[in-house]
């Protein structure tokens, strides 16, 4: 039975309008099929419909985290589920896990991360601006995953706090100035994620990655199309969402040693190259 | 620092070729570039490099649950880490969760809900074929995930024998003939996800749902495109994988009763058209 | 040197805005960036700049056919660049061509196609809607290829007049209908082209192509992403068009013969299929 | 009626394979299916079916120029008809069109401008590299239009020899080089075209066209992806090319005027700015 404090996810059959609400006993949601009291659904259950004052049918729906974070209060970009669903598969990640990232933003990678890893699990989410680690943190709230996260609101430029982590996640401008700080977090053998929109700083970044050696490099974009949903005229929609970001995923790796002690400096040059030249095949 | 029975990726730095392995005293890897013994690799570290009988290096990397599931021992198609990354987050579904699944084909999804459910959540996986639910079953032992699901060897004819599921996935043919299967099982207000590789199965798919009252449906494709990574040669690859499946989502939701219990009959028939025609928009 | 009549493509470096004219003395181009009399630019070159009123300057370039079919008065969805040039190299069709076409909308295929048959070719349009065909004729006037045109204003129930075109280009709802108008036309060994919207549409041109003994069916989908032009920040667009439609081509090819005169129903038939499974291989 | 010389496609319905040939009389084409006689197919007509020794049938059906083009003779890489359908409309182009092409490679992308500018057209294709010139000259020769082309053995360097053509193409490795070169050919108002495989040359040929003053600078990337096509199991193709080139295209217009020849250069800069930054809304 929804109590106060519940978050549904509103849903009209007439147009697809959606609303992500928390249960307040006196509040009002507004739509312009007409207004629903808050009060009259506590005492539902999911799954119900609810008609607004004009009369028109809302189903009260669970919210999947997918939902919750395409919806979150927002001042930055938030990162879509279809890449974060990319993400926490292509890291050492799940239950359990603890998590590194930077920056903060809107929170919403961070309620995905901390809905993921669990009570066992852990969240440290780096920001130097501290009104985005306050709306991260009421974002956490909301989803009920605060407890699983420290926000630390400074620079990465000293670093992170945190060693041997099992998964370190940047999404800042200039990734390649924490890479340092990053390679120095994560636990050996373990992934980096990374996500930036232009190809410009995809080049930044692989050099970085190259030159402290990490491994296993891949870059990849994903691109969700939606179709509509009549059963008699199947398509795609119109028009979609064109791009987000690319991703970019790297394994801590130590030095290849020099069997012989008297490997040249154009040798290992050449190794480095090739590490680069052929993961993806 | 490494024992028998870990699981390590395996990745050459010359030509991206990697092997994801369990590590077996007396037991070789064999390679392109040369053998390595498994027993030489124990006692080493996550992150270390090991090199063939012929003096080429491979890092020993962890795997990503993503990495797992792309290479399990399997009898039929996998779920793409694309698709499956959407899937988890488009339910109501995370650390706790209680999950049903048909069919289970190799386990490759099995492994991935597991994963993700983590040891507080449950797995209940049903396939008619005893040879899948035993290839499944040990695709999920070797991922260290195997208490967490139940598997069983059945057709779904009689249902689901679980009530109150919050996720339903269905990886069959035929979804429509498991639609009031799935519907029973799953939680008010849950979703239901669907995987099917043609447009004709999307037709059928729909109308099933639709009949069934399902709210907030969707339909999806992801596409994901690989890039090179040379840093001053970017660009994509030359090829990819072009489709895997559709997805679809729905929510089980109840009827529109009948505000004035009087509503036609006729106009009841309109609401549910009208729920199909708008729910991307 | 411009002249009246002329048509020109006004772009502005500020915004990317564009206005595609023909200069017509007297008139006024209005934008948001001010006003542009056409009688200032009768006299003035390609590539010259001219300033609004309010002193924004525009680049008077040259109309590609891409940009004129884009722009054209238009009562119907017009085919895209990306679908029309794939249709036009897929046909058999060039300067000189015979090409047939229904229906005719609002011309944007139309004039693509009289610009590409050249004063030796012939284009022939039908629809059975006056007001279309009337559009599509002031549409190519403008364009300056009005004499290459025949519109005719009729259902094709009774089949097209001609015989032996070099190409057949379908874009109706229901193409199906027309399958047997468009083999009647068409020279042997040549091909129909067809474009749908949906899926459901597919299958049903399959069956009909299948059902005529057309040979080599193809079907494809273009998709265009454009590119953020900052030489310092590149990346595809936000947002684009997901879809326009599905493209269809097939070739008018005689039955094959029975060697023996001997072979079964059940043969033909397998036969007809093994066509149907492989032609993208 | 079939005649030596001819060029036909054959196209067998068992597996889809197909042969572009030019019909020479003692000449036998091989297939997995067994062999064709081209004698036997002298006579025969467009449409018309042969049979191999072993009873094999493959329809001879009329090439398209994309058919033709993706099956020419190559030693690089040939533009695929998804690009050269876009570039052909993008650009002042068409029957009568005269057009510059650097480099030459294998001659496709000759052989599709030289098949639509029609005999009143024309096209000079340079190439500094004897080989690429002789087998593109071929390669338009069997096409039968090698009389609207003149071939250039020369490097780009000292310039084009024509100037107020229609339109320029390049496709070479340093697009940037010869942009002095392509603006001095073109004629006002008109477009270059461009295509680059990386994101790197992107960069490149981006800021050599802004500091050329070039206008409505777009950049396009073009994805196709076939379906199968069993009416009952309509889905797309398991795998596509998924990149050839990035297409990138622009107008040669007069530097903006200075109104009052007093704008400091700092405007000025600011102006080129705004051209690059929104051509795409």
């Amino acid at each position: 039975m929804l109590a106060a404090g519940d978050l549904i996810l509103l849903w009209s059959p007439r147009k697809g309008d959606s609303f992500l609400i928390r249960l307040s006993p006196g509040s009002t949601q507004g739509s312009h099929l007409g207004q629903m009291k808050h009060g009259d659904m506590i005492g539902m259950d999911y799954g119900d419909v609810i008609r607004t004052n004009s009369g028109e049918p809302f189903f009260i729906l669970r919210p999947s985290v997918a939902e919750y974070t395409r919806r979150i209060k927002r001042r930055t970009q938030v990162i879509f589920p279809k890449d974060s669903g990319f993400i926490i598969q292509s890291l050492n990640f799940g239950p359990g896990s603890t998590v590194l990232e930077c920056g903060t933003g809107s929170g919403g990678m961070t309620a995905i991360f901390a809905h993921f890893v669990g009570d066992n699990g852990r969240v440290v989410s780096y920001d130097r601006r501290e009104e985005f680690s306050k709306l991260a943190e009421s974002n956490a709230e909301r989803w009920g995953v605060r407890h699983r996260v420290e926000f630390k609101i400074r620079d990465l430029a000293e670093g992170f706090d945190e060693r041997g982590a099992d998964a370190v996640f940047l999404d800042v401008r200039n990734p390649w100035d924490y890479m340092d700080a990053a390679k120095d977090a994560l636990a050996w053998g373990c992934r980096i994620g990374i996500i930036v929109p232009t190809f410009n700083q995809i080049e930044q970044t692989l050099d970085a990655l190259i030159s402290r050696g990490f491994a296993d490099i891949q870059v990849a974009e994903l691109m969700l199309r939606y179709l509509k949903t009549d059963p008699r005229r199947i398509r795609p929609d119109d028009t979609m969402v064109a791009h987000t970001g690319f991703l970019i995923f790297a394994a801590k790796a130590r030095p290849i040693p020099d069997p012989e002690s008297e490997q040249s400096e154009e040798a290992q040059e050449e190794t480095t190259q090739a590490r680069n030249d052929a993961p993806n095949e």
